[in-house]
């Protein structure tokens, strides 16, 4: 089970950037709940860093509250603060050059996963009830498997990113990180406009097998118990899946094709169309890090473009035909625990093969617009480990059912509460 | 059928901002077109100037092309300019205090319809054989409608608004206009990524009964012979629908409540989020219309946003759970055809009722998430007037091969070529 570290304060958890107090606007279902939210999210009155001081140099205080804010004070929760993020979004893995390494309280000596670093590590700390994420490629998902959390990347296009900086447009989601799956489905359901139903009524789950050949052996041999209590709870309704019985293609890599065909030379492109010109003009300082990941967006072939753009497409209508109304797909979050701090870098310095392998995992809801939750599920290497569930667009109120009442049948598994 | 005014210069269309050629970056289904795009659409090394003086100013050349742009150069066609749009798109008439009024060569005293004007310009005077607009709440429909065009609002989310302006990001959308309806299929189908369909088995279409009301007498009157070729060509699969059958609300006001009680404020709401923090730093010179329309922005009061949200998603769910896959919505476009020139003034000065009748009728698209095409569909006091046809969400190929079957069926109604 996940443990809040109650102990740890505000300043040894680094997850903060500022400490403010928003009061509510309305009393409402998030009544009682305090919430962080990640500098790329905008507060009234308040610059947005987006975790790069040339930016916050650069950029006037923001004119309004970001809409999913005001929908979350208007449903009565409070707002405490704003967390640490990777520059710009630009990371999986949690260390800011300059604002340093959110804690993870559940690894300490591992990174939290990022970009929404210091949301992650704000709620596994216990100092909020739940914490406003972006995720583009993996940036909520990947750290609330890290940290042993509950993370939602929602559908795409339905929470609203307005007053959110955006980074790759097409892939871009406000998400969410809770340690309990109801606090999860009581949030989600505010911001996505929806009512979450008491009965999902789950008919088929898949495993797809490529998702978890892309694990690590040690993370591969932690999953299997999650996924026998899986298997005993849906029984002949869970089933072993190929990613081409979806795609429909004939061999090839599987997901890293996914990835590689068609996520990278998109978000790349979108990541040079959102932020480019800022760069060229005003010549930030970067983290070596991230100056390295932007010269892969500065220098991609936009000739790719086109192709990738149909390819996404095919992928995003085959995998939501295949996908019933009842139906989830589960992967790994991730395809190992958290890094050690200090070991992986960017996507052009990767010697650890851990980029390549997470995107090509965090694709599919990309490219399939599909919503997905990161369950707790175990650890290993004494690191906290996720299992994703993910359903067909538009099927958020579903899946959040789901997640609520696996958490309440598999307590020890998903660490329910 | 529409005209081309072949006989139109550049100069006499008041369409362009610039004029350069962006030569294809390979040969495709798209050779041989030549395009125009709305001034709020990045082209590489030129600064996007969204329709106003300050904002040209205050914003550094683009780094590269929007991706809509990319795909198009990939698909073959060649860019030949930039066109006039309202200032920062926040108009439906297409007369810009800094740039002019664009020609509409149909009702050269009338306007040509905004925001999207100097594209809709462009292409009616036989300029270019299509032209990039945006829509978040008409700027593409109501400008072809005006002009005697075909005009795409794509579904939501499904052509990438990478490099384009944002305004409100949960209405935004990239969309095209041209004076055929196979040129439509074809450069939409580039856009979308997906093949258009030849044959699109349309199984129901529904008259919206309380669209129908919105329009002017006139206008009505002048849209009983389309209907009527509507009723021969689809028989008993043609029926007259209430929005209540869709909404399920009982009584009301119909499709002014979709506008009112939510395209109102949220729209209000994300332009704020998008472009209040700039307004208030740079203060910019606005024309006198647009600095009405902003302070609506301003000044909304955010606590509608909450209840806003939950009512969009559960209009949106309604329309596409009505929305079979072989199911057309019909409405008019516009409640008349355009103003005179200098007759309608902001949001906030509107003495005609045009505004908020015309937002009512494109509401049900932009709540809808859906896809909608302006056909040309005939005229009134000299002046054209489009019908428009939507399906649900994800359905434009569907749409865009009924709109073209259209064409061909029924050529003198629909300008079809």
């Amino acid at each position: 089970m996940p443990q809040a570290a109650e102990n740890v304060s505000v300043d040894q958890s680094g997850a903060f950037v500022e400490r403010f107090s928003l009061e509510p606007t309305a009393q409402g279902a998030l009544s009682g709940l305090t919430f962080a939210v990640k500098d790329l999210i905008e507060i009234a009155g308040r610059t947005t860093g987006c975790g790069n001081p040339t930016w916050a140099k650069t950029h006037p205080p923001a004119a309004c509250h970001a809409l999913c804010v005001e929908q979350l004070l208007a449903g009565g929760a409070r707002c405490v603060g704003k967390t640490v993020t990777d520059e710009l979004a630009f990371s999986l893995i949690g260390e800011n050059h300059f604002y340093g390494t959110p804690l993870n309280p559940r690894a300490p000596e591992r990174v939290p996963g990022g970009s929404s670093s210091g949301s992650a590590s704000a709620v596994a700390c216990g100092l909020v009830d739940f914490a406003l994420g972006t995720d583009t490629g993996g940036s909520v998902r990947v750290p609330a498997s890290n940290c042993g959390l509950f993370g939602l990347r929602p559908s795409h296009d339905l929470i609203s990113v307005a007053g959110v900086m955006p980074f790759a447009t097409g892939f871009d989601t406000v998400g969410l990180m809770t340690r309990e799956a109801n606090v999860l489905a009581r949030v989600a359901g505010a911001l996505l406009g929806v009512e979450i139903p008491e009965d999902p009524r789950v008919t088929r789950v898949h495993l797809v097998t490529e998702a978890f050949a892309l694990c690590e052996p040690d993370t591969r041999r932690a999953l299997a118990a999650p996924l026998d209590s899986l298997r005993r709870l849906f029984g002949d309704r869970l089933r072993e899946t190929s990613i081409h019985e979806i795609d429909g293609e004939l061999g090839g890599t599987g997901l890293e094709a996914w990835y590689q065909s068609v996520y990278r030379i998109l978000q790349w492109a979108e990541i040079w169309n959102s932020l480019g010109s800022w760069i060229e003009e005003t010549k930030p300082e970067f983290g070596p890090v991230t100056a390295g990941n932007f010269e892969l967006a500065r220098t991609l072939n936009r000739a790719e473009i086109g192709p990738a753009v149909r390819r996404r497409e095919t992928y995003c209508q085959r995998v939501n035909a295949f996908l019933q109304p009842g139906d989830l797909l589960c992967i790994p979050t991730t395809p190992a625990p958290a890094p050690l701090k200090g070991t992986v870098g960017g996507r052009s310095q990767d010697a650890t093969n851990y980029y390549p392998a997470a995107l090509s995992l965090t694709s599919l809801a990309g490219i399939g617009r599909l919503p997905q939750v990161s369950l707790p599920a175990g650890e290993c290497s004494g690191a906290p480990i996720g299992v994703s569930l993910l359903a067909a667009h538009g099927r958020d109120a579903f899946l959040l059912a789901a997640v609520r009442q696996l958490a309440q049948a598999w307590p020890d598994a998903v660490g329910g509460r």
